[in-house]
């Protein structure tokens, strides 16, 4: 089904084409992330290597990176892409949040949309929610039939492969928190002044699906996790633990890119400038 | 390799996975559409109902059709398109003509750009050139290896796909031009003030890859010709001919499409116009 990306992580890599059980992955599991000031020290130093790579990628002008976010409400989308993103240069980074899609878009096949938000080379794209909707909440609600669920599953894998031939690195996390989890942040949402402005009534008529959720994420997950365009499960019921876990994964993975400035197409030392 | 559409059409239907020869397909070849006369009364009835068949695609709002066309240079793209669709709607048909990639196309995967022009639901989508340029020139100039070609058959199969699985009717066109016929056509460019501005000298450097180009279009056509996505080979030294054979397969196509405006959803009677 699924296996730890290594022993020290909790993180959760989705194995291509084996069926994925969410409930046998625990919310709560932050070992070996589990010291909140170890963490912030590793947190700030993958920030500042990230900072460097992004700037590698942006001088090299070749390769992309996008990274996909999805999870149930409440679930730490927001909060991840800004802890891992603050403090590198926004020049060379794109966040797309895709909402209820527009009557234009809905004119278009589903990727439409999604397609024009893609990284240009040199560029780290983030998507806060995605083209994963139109197999989830599309097919929670009923308003598509089986058949066109697993249709767009194949559709989705052919387009990461063509952003993958393209140049681009496709990474996605699933921020995976439990119901007792989201109960806690929806009520400090409605407690919190501050936080209201997150909080809609339609939220709870979502929270009663929170089963059928789960069966949609984790067969999405398990059919479009590929060698190239991996998902992983991120246990983010500890919002420190999931933000080192996604961290880690996105500092490895461009550090395996390995971006590299252009040399100089020119003599430096006959430059003088006077 | 490849079979007549029927025994009344010079037109060619690229059959998937089989080699083409170009060499085998004559562009001279006009029968049964060899009559001025009769072939011009029958461009009329076409026309007249691919506006029928438009207008209602429109008012159902639910499928879409993509006409791609493709020729060497002079094989008469523009003339086909205009005797086509001149007398339909405009409102309903949105052409887009696909030159030299910008900076910006040029950061993203091949069809980034092409994503954006496909046609919405109720219209119909014209190509002129297309994303099959990115098989056929940067090949033939060397721009790109065998195995980038390879690969990107494989994504504009899947991308023409994705958008059949959206509800658009893909049909795609190469207008076959004898090298004679070419030659004949670029110096009626040059002689004639007012066809100057299609011609540019660089045309001539084109034409000495004539042979390469061949070899990369009956390529790319039998890689990317599938059962619901077809290439048709339309002879194109005659005109009339090529006229008529591409209105017939839109229009055939369009009328199995059998696009049915919405019924009311009112009770007509009841609504009494003051």
């Amino acid at each position: 089904m699924a296996s730890a990306t290594s022993a020290t992580t909790p993180a959760v890599r989705v194995q291509p084409g084996t069926p994925l059980r969410l409930a046998d992955i625990d919310p709560d599991n932050n070992a070996p992330f589990d010291h909140k000031k170890k963490v912030e020290k590793r947190l700030d130093e993958l920030r500042d290597q990230l900072s460097d790579l992004q700037e590698k990628l942006y001088a090299e002008h070749r390769q992309s990176v996008l990274l996909v976010f999805q999870a149930m409400d409440t679930g730490g989308k927001d909060g991840t892409i800004r802890n891992l993103l603050t403090g590198v240069n926004p020049a060379g980074v794109e966040v797309a949040a895709f909402k209820q899609p527009s009557a234009e878009e809905l004119n278009h096949d589903f990727l439409w949309r999604i397609h024009q938000h893609t990284p240009g080379r040199g560029h780290i794209g983030v998507f806060n929610r995605s083209h994963y909707e139109d197999v989830l909440v599309t097919r929670v609600h009923g308003l598509i039939e089986p058949f066109t669920w697993q249709q767009r599953y194949q559709d989705i894998v052919n387009f990461e492969q063509l952003l993958t031939h393209g140049g681009t690195r496709v990474l996605k996390f699933f921020l995976h928190i439990s119901k007792e989890e989201q109960a806690k942040r929806l009520q400090a949402r409605l407690d919190n002044p501050k936080k209201r402005w997150k909080y809609e009534p339609g939220d709870l008529k979502e929270r009663q699906l929170w089963d059928a959720y789960q069966v949609a994420y984790q067969e999405a997950l398990a059919a479009t996790s590929t060698p190239a365009c991996p998902w992983y499960v991120i246990p983010a019921n500890d919002k420190h633990a999931r933000d080192q876990a996604v961290a880690e994964i996105v500092v490895a993975a461009l550090a395996e890119m390995n971006p590299q400035p252009p040399a100089a197409t020119f003599d430096v030392a006959a430059q003088v400038i006077a």
